[in-house]
């Protein structure tokens, strides 16, 4: 089978007045978007101009839930109850899948945004929570989730399908984890490098830790970010990249035969 | 065909630490429930306990959208486009869908919440704005809506389900619209003339003004309000008034072999 | 005495992670800063680093309390009543005040926002309400109001000191009130015709009215705008040619030995 | 000189439409009134009524600022910066600062509230921004911390005036912390308990921990719950016996000849 993987990248993070990202542009480059539902980010009214734009490029809609804190822009830790994390899921899904709704469309895939998707990759019973909450919601949902962590793991507990998410501008540690931003060498800022990470991830299973260790990888989907400076760029070399290379963009779950985008 | 009418109650209003209504007990008495979406009050696990309750006693599940107002409760009239109140809507009635769908339930109805009603019934643009949103989300949803107003016509002409909501403890006027209740005699606090006022309404399709005239008037479901002192006895009054006179207690659209409560 | 006028720019309205305007440029060329509260922009953070910013440019610190709307930015009318608007107001001054105090300043100036600005330039109740609150606040501070409103009315009847505040790049009816922007010629978009406008108002307190008529209007202060396309060189223009004509840049109540920019 | 001891209450906790506490009946026995100030409870007419109501009985004003989360009432815990604490601590001093200005009253106190409390109790970088926030603003003003918390060691820092809280209702470790609520023991619910721990720590400094040791304690003020069962019985009790035992009620900082209450 011809290898593939799926690009996503946060977008409909606007609210009000106030503009963030690049969605238009972003669009052109991913095969799955992310659109923030209202709690860090995404009035309804860019909910639904967002929904309208990934439509029109055949983009994958999918839930991009947060926890409440606008003035944080959902990156700021809560201490929330399972409990509350499953509510604020079922919530932020379902608002946005009225949206796509409205528009003749379907939801595909669930990422949580920001603090919620780091402190869950890493909390078991937020992870599980999470996973009730997309199951119970609609069961044919994805949840896309950071490779190898409790994400996967409560994925597959509950029995919700999961996408392993790597990344191409951030290097791994020797437990396949990403390094913490906080220390040298977290980023990586050149595109070649990227590039030749992501395409070792989808062709050999395989990433270079920063100790120089081969570490195994599932990369289902590659997070692309939209709103630095160079993002777009990046995101074009990545894509043409991957092509050249014989890799498929598609997103998770679509056959060759119907390109996402 | 047997007489029978709705009696709907906002409900799930409590947000968070705070606490209003006497949602357990009001449910005894009706038939419908409208169910704040986190924009007047009602957050996600409220929501969650206030569907799990109308579930459990047989309340059929609406929808209560509402201006996005917590401080002021959803109740100060606010300048916004017809555009902004579709998506708000949508939104809302997403929420909460999903809240429902991951208790194995499906919405019934929806009805606009304080100065979103009223200014609605008012507003043929507002009115038919709301109408879209629902049809575009859920076609099966009934809108409730004030008897005669806007919202009925709205609802006609965009093709959505109404049912005209008439008040018991309210008086009207000759044009059949509500007393203000800046006016004296808008209010009716006695339990035996909203009786009477409710019966005709049901039985004849005529309420007598404030002037003393027979405006006519549909009666498809009956306002019922839970947070104010007295008002569980005055639920309880109407209710068995009502089925004493052989008017069952059904939601709109219910048949008499399946009853909602 | 030496012809003076003050010009004054709405700032520090970005939010979280989201940015709005060109406060640090726009403070080159304006002698009154109206900084946002938090109600329609202007986190905490957002409030110090303005503030800070105007003090390093001996810009005049001003309140820009607004409703409560942070998702329509503060411009949508909400139905308040006066004791509503007090209370808003006391709060938002209150909250900058003590901003302004842990930087060993203090306030000069309140000038509402967006719809609070409007609403109350037309009513009277309201426009009283926002007087008096900034009265019992601090009975120095000066309001900054659309010059032969409401505003001005009431600050003369509470006993508030009042800056009649002037536009460059609005047309004036007959009444001298602003042509609103939903009709053709409201907006004066060519430099030299508001600069003309501007000096006129200053130096004969006179305005041409779209009819062409005459019209008295007291020009204490200009409104200058930040954050729209071509903002910035407006601006400049406009100072460098109130300088030209030997019209002082300087606060409202500053003297000459004492240029606020 | 004569014992005394201050009784400290939170209050103003309703929003909107919501009710919260006694504020009216618990202001009969307390000394200082923390009064929230919007971000967790506290919308503005709320403000303004609690300092009246508090005024009217003598009750010294302090700030009850919290963590920005409505729907959890500020209680779950939030990774946020110093800079952070010290902006919104800032923001909410000067709100209610003004309100109180409004009705010619000034502030007295600070103290934290719920997860800020706890968080800043342990956290000396949290604690001092919270402290230089205080001293920034208004140098006259008091913090209200934990009794032998980093609370107490930032304020003699920074040079904020102190009042270390003790409590009546819950039990304590050997290191002189507070029994975590999770624990057996934990809370003490007997009210003739209640009074000899009270009266004990105010008069010979000393409190029996949970495992009999006596431990040092000093006791300026105590925490007075209002919104519980059997709150407002508790707080009467512990007041009556406090008088009876010679110990006078009055706020920090006042003389015997200015009882605050």
């Amino acid at each position: 089978m011809a290898l593939s993987i799926d690009l996503n990248c946060d977008m409909g993070e606007s609210y009000g007045a106030w503009r963030m990202g690049n969605d238009e542009e972003v669009l052109q480059y991913v095969s799955s978007a992310n659109i923030a539902c209202g709690f860090h980010g995404g009035d309804p009214g860019t909910m639904r101009r967002t929904v309208a734009a990934a439509l029109a490029k055949g983009v994958a809609l999918g839930a991009h839930p947060s926890l409440p804190d606008l003035a944080g822009f959902g990156r700021r830790v809560m201490q929330i109850t399972p409990s509350e994390a499953y509510d604020m899921v079922v919530y932020q899904i379902g608002a946005l899948s009225a949206v796509a709704a409205s528009q003749g469309a379907r939801l595909h895939h669930v990422k949580a945004h920001g603090a919620l998707y780091n402190m869950s990759a890493k909390d078991v019973a937020l992870s599980e929570a999470i996973c009730r909450a997309i199951r119970d919601v609609d069961a044919s949902l994805v949840l896309y989730g950071l490779a190898g962590s409790e994400h996967i793991r409560a994925a597959e507990k509950i029995g919700v399908q999961v996408a392993q998410e790597v990344f191409g501008d951030r290097s791994y540690q020797n437990d396949g984890s990403l390094t913490p931003r906080s220390r040298p060498g977290a980023m990586i800022e050149d595109l070649d490098t990227a590039v030749a990470q992501v395409l070792r991830m989808v062709t050999e299973g395989k990433v270079r830790s920063v100790d120089g260790n081969d570490v195994p990888v599932k990369a289902d989907t590659l997070c692309i970010h939209g709103d630095q400076p160079g993002a777009l760029a990046f995101a074009a070399g990545i894509r043409s990249a991957l092509e050249k290379a014989g890799v498929a963009v598609r997103t998770v779950g679509a056959t060759a035969a119907e390109p996402a985008a």
